[in-house]
């Protein structure tokens, strides 16, 4: 079935994370769009997360462009990029091959894949395979940029502590690329850190909450029915493995507001139309409205955690327990925000090139 | 672009406020499905909403089905259905035509339709389209029931009242079919109409939370990355016009749990794999675990409230202010229950018959 | 499965023969196209055929827009047409029911739908499904026309007898428009007519190929692999229930051709890239190069003859004798070249929308 | 936009001639099929085609498993190939980089991707993209042979030389899989194969006729609109880059004959229906009836020919002359049909995993 997201811009996963490699394939951009390696290559430093949080497999994510770019710039034609695997061990998880891990996808690919599935590392259900999401992202991301369009994720919340809101969208976007944890704030960053730590010093994880913005979508993109912009964002979201809600503008907040409180009164402002809240997270009857387009993640702990853990051995049926060992990570919010960008920036590469054409995105 | 959902099976929808009918074009339902016009008849009852709340517009609903249907079944071919308008007061509409209402869709609907949509009561972006999706889920609902999926939605949270949740599902779902307000809790629902009257009286709205129950749905459906359970159902339900955020088993919550708290442990259990917890809402690697799939929606508040607003009027591009007439409801959550059902249902007999073939929906 | 077509923009159909109507939605078409109603009528009429050789059933062909269109103009949103059915007689179908008329779909469906189609009057495989695809394909055709692409078939050959070629296309195309018959010589129209009406006379039918030109189609349109021009506007036209072969350009012709020969020299004029020749039909690697793009199908003679067959009774597996009654036509090459402007034309501003955008219908 | 075909089952190619690989991306095949790297090395080696006279360039053709295989059977999830390119020579197209080839892609391709598409060796739209095709097409076959499906295309006609006719589908079929040219009369193909080298003598190329048969499908399968068996497979066919023209049966020869000679006749045999003769091509209202499916494809000379040819500088616009370097074939019909039966079994792949469901591949 469907593997792949979009219509006129699409993206494609493959890959398993003990094979030879994971990758993307990346279709519909412009032709002409500069792309720029070391840019990738720092999205990929930022996915891969920071020293003493993040897992200890030390990824190359030595990406290989293997088709749709020549000279510099893209050509129109898929790109096709993977991103080569080394340093797995997968003896690690030989020993509990049927030990279905809880809330992992273990027991829903034994049922989906009937035990074909390459179970090691997780296989294609990897945190890995967003390393090839990344790489395509930032072909996205640079598409957008010039056409003005921005896309940023912070870590709005984790283990309980909370960034600052987005204030001024453009700057603290372009300040988000440079923030290895990715926080409007450094030091509620910092207390974050101290909580994840906190937690795995006790063999557990955490959650977390990532908000994107997505500042300078003209008004009038998406469609009143089944491909909404929140649809849209929404499925492209929902992809991330570890993402269990998603909402925009006050979003469940709404929910106990008032008419007369949740509704953004109009106001013109140079020539443009403007709202005054954006409790819509600027999108009204699923079209964007001109304003900054703000979306959030509920991101779930890290299920991989160094407990016992009661559950069923699959070959047998019988309940079992289990430790898991392996590398793992006490925190992914901050490695998933840099996702949600990249699978933000290629849907609305989509929604664009379907709204104003395939050489729209060619700025 | 498209105005579709689905692959193996899809729903299209189609009308407008105030023009002939409004209508739901419902593709790759399996042949033999018993299609019964007095289950449809009392779903669109349930959709119309309570005397006393909901719109004062009498909408006959007197559906139609077009194609599709032979002898009191399905045939397997497009099932086309509609609903005809009747009652409409065009004139309410034309005086404000160019008075953009807050959080509606008029601003967005002019940038995206260059002033050729059809404004009088919303046009396309009207509520009323969901009579056609309802009398669509309606026959959805009737297959899935034929080969054991229940699906049902209540009011789970309205105006800051609760309702209770969920505790068995088969009974609670075969009830909330009866319940008029779409409660677990009648005693509760009658709080949350008190709450809907009083903010109706100052002229107000009122917004809510609905949960959705899917009962039976076997274990292995879903994808793991872009037809995730997860993104397809949330591609489908942000299509409702009103809903601003989904979350999935625990959703938000799980933001704020440690992994120990928020994993679901797994046990056999006459022969078959459960979890002890559903945080995961029946669903782990974007497919699902054999458990109830739990989903809400964030229902913000009407839009249409009678205070006045500032605006813009966008044939000018000035200021305004705005006092809305017309007939509006103070609160649509117990009526956008009935569509959330629907969507569900339909994305599900989507998931089924990808998963299993185009007759799996026979029964 | 899929009832629909295309992408940005869309057509689906539903409806059975003896059903309350058949009708298409067509979705996508930007807003604002000026939609004439009498144009619509003139189609269908060259739907319905010519006295004497086309089918008795007088359909009246009343066609109702439901919705997407507003003021004379197109909305944007789904266009939903309806063509009530009316002088139906069902009764000619029911004796027959489960004798399978060779080369029909009375078997197929059968083997797809378990015997719940509904089998009056050939159901959903009816040529009648045709009337909706031709109402909303006058749409299709009126934008493109405002865009300065024009569409024309002619009945290339019938029962044997071959129409003048192609010379002067915007005018031949314009006059295709008039002709009751669809030729471009008359003379070898009224031949044409005598032939079919021989075979008729024995009982028998004829088949014929259509020959469609599409206009004004500026260079770059299509992909290079799964969405060439070809593998687009095959598609389409293998949906016209008779159609069992399509060729571009000089087609099958040139399998027998050497490279010298096929190839079409490039030259310049008036600042423009056109060819010597047209072998290519106008299209290179998929993508059309500007010049008029043609394209023809294989129409194969009407199944229903009144020959006694033999055949198998499919409620008994036994083998059988059916003798054919009702109202057939004994050649429907001249009705079927109005669906293929249909079909290309929406298949053209499907493509054009993906290239170009939403709004570039709009002329 | 789109490179991908199919649903359920879907294949993507990417990649260009003189990058670092070509590539496709399949899909959707269910979980455990075996996977014999022998088998597909075979099918590369056939597409290469035949000393003498397919081209000069040795390309190696080791084609690189990605992704989707385990333990040597497929997981169910994508499955990516990579052929590595080797031996380009990019210096030979450098020169005529602006002097678009007639009947070539390279003015459409400019027309499309503005200057930026890799004109080295065609690109994107070189022959080359096909190793993918038909290394992918291998697994497809692989898992429909294990469902008593079969899949193989002969040269029915090349250089004006025609094939023996297909007599015994089964074993004809897995005959054609040994045959390096692709005959069901090896006499035949030494006629054919004589008139090629005269051509290549001359500086010309010849075209030729391909006839693929898929037997053993089961009757019931395709849709009656838009999804029709042959809108499908001819979708899937005319993306070959050379083939212009395609047919199911008897084809563009049904437009001669009459209903009475036309139709097939059903008869019951050993409790099946089945059918005389078989002029429909085992399609009957765009669902397959059990018989063998037969559909042809023609194929155009190579476009790439020593002799001087008339045509334009894309860069300056200005009349020019062409003598084409390089390695070309004088034929490339034999190589050809392999791709054709590659994405025939793709196709029906896709077609019986809509049907039966995703696990209907397993065998």
């Amino acid at each position: 079935m469907k593997n792949s997201f979009g219509q006129s811009v699409s993206l494609s996963v493959f890959g398993e994370s003990h094979g030879s490699c994971v990758g993307a394939l990346l279709s519909g951009m412009a032709p002409g769009i500069g792309v720029d390696e070391e840019y990738i290559k720092a999205r990929l430093a930022l996915r891969r997360g920071i020293d003493g949080i993040s897992t200890a497999r030390r990824e190359e994510d030595a990406f290989e462009i293997k088709s749709g770019v020549f000279e510099g710039k893209t050509t129109g034609t898929p790109i096709c990029i993977t991103v080569p695997n080394g340093d797995t061990r997968s003896r690690d998880y030989a020993k509990t091959r049927f030990l279905a891990r809880p809330s992992h996808a273990d027991y829903t690919a034994f049922a989906k894949y009937h035990g074909y599935e390459d179970y090691r590392g997780g296989g294609h259900f990897s945190g890995r395979i967003t390393a090839g999401v990344v790489a395509a992202g930032a072909i996205a991301q640079s598409a957008l940029e010039g056409i003005g369009v921005l896309i940023g994720t912070h870590v709005k919340r984790c283990a309980g502590v909370d960034d600052a809101p987005f204030c001024d969208f453009p700057a603290e976007i372009k300040a988000l690329e440079g923030s290895a944890f990715g926080v409007i704030d450094g030091a509620r960053g910092e207390a974050m850190k101290d909580a994840i730590l906190k937690a795995a010093a006790e063999g557990d994880s955490v959650g977390g909450v990532l908000e994107t913005a997505i500042y300078g979508l003209p008004a009038g993109i998406g469609e009143p029915w089944f491909d909404s912009l929140e649809s849209v964002l929404a499925h492209a979201l929902f992809s991330i493995p570890a993402v269990k809600g998603v909402e925009f503008g006050a979003g469940f907040a709404l929910a106990d507001m008032r008419g007369s409180e949740a509704n953004d009164a109009f106001f013109a402002e140079d020539g443009a139309v403007r709202t005054r809240t954006n409790n819509s997270g600027g999108i009204n009857g699923g079209i964007s409205n001109g304003m900054p387009l703000v979306v959030r993640c509920a991101v779930r702990p890290t299920p991989s955690i160094y407990k016992e853990q009661q559950t069923v051995d699959i070959s047998t049926g019988e309940n079992a327990r289990l430790l898991i060992n392996g590398r793992h990570d006490p925190a992914i919010v901050h490695r998933a925000r840099v996702v949600a960008d990249s699978l933000a920036a290629v849907a609305v590469c989509d929604m664009i090139a379907q709204r104003f054409g395939t050489d729209a995105l060619k700025g």
